[in-house]
């Protein structure tokens, strides 16, 4: 079966890749982190005997051929890259228990009808160039020449960013994946929620993905003096943001379901003594109801005009990205609970309310997730945790839905 | 008399210095702008007859000799620096009014009792290190250890700017002025607000300074993940020092009097798909009134408690500057109001709002401003605005008042 102990060691090198002061991990992608990331990652696949390329994307992929090499694989990984101050399991563990499943089949002689590949994809956070998922968006052909120039902080491009990291995005079509190569996706990863902890549960069955829309507000004021403009005459844009930031918060919670995030925020010019003139800042809505969160998305519109048109202060919105919610496949969840029967867990059905690549892949092939418990619901934080033994659950959980899965 | 045309002319040639794209300008203090705009200043003094030197604060003099070298001087002057996307006039109009005075009185063999002498302070607007007044705070000798080691945007410290724009200061203790070389200290400024424009007069009297409050808030929530965090789980540091932008609005608001403005925020760690957990936030708090505006202060530190203390987020204030309400002198308004009347212009009087480095020479001597009408009482804004005539009108105010002070 499974080596915990050898998926645990490969964690823990992995998270030295990127380390931060505080113990968190920053592996943007396109940086050297990253790509000292994947390096290791290749060596991993290398040892598991995998035969490893790298698509025009990024994206590392290691193989193990199965008894007839003409059928659809099925396609197995997660990602390395982090957000900026991040954790050791978000991404990592769907990697490396991926390898773990392969390695040991190699090790047990397992015999499969379908080939197997583990891929670690290329930016799937989206925490540098606010467009995540790169990687599965170039294996379906929906990268656009437009999301290639969405920018960093630094004003750096992906596009220019992956000249820089050595690829040729002129040649982004050739990461495209056809339908008739993949027979399945299946991801392991943290829950990055409580619901599995309250369970007291080491693993569940994901049933669906949250669809984000994240979107820019920019609010146009006048700028001025702090000191002689009377507060009644002031067109004041960091007020106005201020306000519609606690729209956000009261319009999300009174759904119940729907979360809305304000997480980057910007005041021009920024002097102490200047009355803010330009403010821009991030929102990110999500609900597994798509209609639910237009809903929100609506109400945030129009409340946030009203708060601007009072103000005297302009407002716009940029759609950043707009994806639906994704239902995992029926046929994927009856495996992975039949898994989880035989290794004596009861199979618990959730949703997922981060992101997954899964989202873009479920565009080629069925699609479905494991998660893992997370202590106190904590991700995208240092303070990420799971234990040593439900990160081995979800591997062997991981491991038995492979083996059926590339059996049908 | 004073020649509008050749400060006209001045002026726009200063505002060259630093020019922005959108027409304001950008002269932060020891950046080569303001170095240039001081190098500027001096060949005018030079041109007008006077005796030019620069003190180790990097405060820029030039002086005109009285019939008696040894009484104290007349010290006119303003400043050069500006804020970060800041207008032609705030500072300029002082310094190079100053500068036109002392030639036209050089010019038409004018004597003077006292010796008059014209400085450009270094740093008033505190745009660099969140600290203004630098200069004038150095000739009082209150500039502490402590002053020095605030820091700008990118962690530079005053101390290592002043090493950078090689100025020692080791040695800031001597640019101490004694109370006995001052007579008086008088200062012509753009109003920055709407009283004069609302009263249709150039120039008013200024009756005082309202005192500004500067703090530096710090919210400590927890970062998590925007997707998977539930709205009633969080501790959002930004929500909450949102709630507290709207808390310092309404609690200034409520008084008529009381101007209270955050001008910079950041969040961190700055992901948009993370919850922030820590945001850091600028307070300028001013009122004519000492006890108004800490009355508004001591509602918002109690508010802004109750907010953070609701949503579990840690707060903290720091102090970067407190300092009292400066009243004019009674003689030089006096003064000032006796050259209106011989221009023919009604001698009105008013508060400023913003802080000037009278704030501080005050200590050194009785202090006095004249103030020029503003266009709609816009500043630190590309727009700030005062008309040819207007300014020259300051300007012959500046010089009949001059002259009253250093025949006394
Ligand atoms: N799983 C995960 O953290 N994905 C990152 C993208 C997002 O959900 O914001
Ligand atoms: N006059 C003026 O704009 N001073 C700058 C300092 C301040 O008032 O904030």
């Amino acid at each position: 079966m499974v080596d915990g102990g050898r998926l645990w060691k490969r964690l823990s090198e992995l998270a030295e890749i990127g380390k931060q002061e505080d113990g968190g991990v920053a592996r943007l992608s396109f940086t050297k982190e990253e790509r000292a990331a994947k390096d290791l990652v290749a060596s991993y696949m290398q040892e598991a005997g995998l035969s490893v390329r790298e698509d025009v994307a990024g994206n590392l992929f290691g193989r193990r051929e199965g008894r007839d090499p003409n059928v659809p694989a099925v396609l197995i990984g997660s990602h390395v890259d982090s957000v900026l101050n991040g954790g050791d399991f978000d991404g990592p563990l769907g990697v490396l228990g991926g390898i773990e499943v392969l390695q040991t089949m190699n090790e047990e002689g397992v015999e499969t009808e379908r080939p197997v590949e583990v891929v670690a994809f290329t930016d799937e956070e989206g925490a540098r160039f606010s467009l995540g998922m790169i990687g599965s968006r170039a294996l379906t052909g929906t990268l656009s020449p437009e999301d290639l120039r969405h920018e960093d902080r630094d004003g750096v491009s992906i596009e220019q960013a992956m000249r820089d990291a050595g690829l040729d995005p002129g040649k982004i079509g050739d990461a495209v994946r056809s339908p008739d190569s993949l027979a399945a996706y299946l991801e392991l990863h943290i829950e990055q929620g409580k619901v599995l902890e309250g369970e007291n549960l080491p693993v569940g069955v994901v049933t669906g993905i949250a669809g984000p829309a994240w979107l820019r507000l920019s609010f146009t004021g006048e700028a001025g003096h702090a000191g002689t403009t009377p507060m009644g005459a002031r067109r004041d844009a960091l007020a106005a943001a201020a306000e519609v930031v606690g729209v956000v918060e009261e319009e999300a919670s009174a759904t119940g379901s729907t979360v809305g995030t304000v997480g980057q925020i910007e005041a021009r010019p920024g002097g102490i003594n200047i009355i803010p003139g330009g403010v821009e800042l991030s929102l990110d809505l999500r609900d597994i109801d798509e209609a639910v969160r237009d809903g929100v998305e609506g109400r945030i519109r129009e409340r946030a005009g009203e708060v601007c048109g009072r103000r005297g202060v302009a407002l716009s919105f940029e759609e950043l990205q707009r994806l639906p919610p994704a239902p995992c496949s029926e046929e994927i969840r009856a495996s992975i609970a039949a898994a989880c029967e035989k290794e004596g867990i009861k199979p618990h059905s959730l949703p997922s309310g981060a992101g997954h690549d899964g989202m873009h892949v479920a565009e080629l092939c069925p699609m479905g997730m494991i998660f893992v418990r997370s202590k106190d619901g904590i991700s995208h934080n240092p303070k990420e945790w799971s234990s040593r033994e439900d990160c081995e659950a979800g591997c062997k959980i991981l491991y038995l839905t492979v083996l059926d899965l590339a059996e049908r």
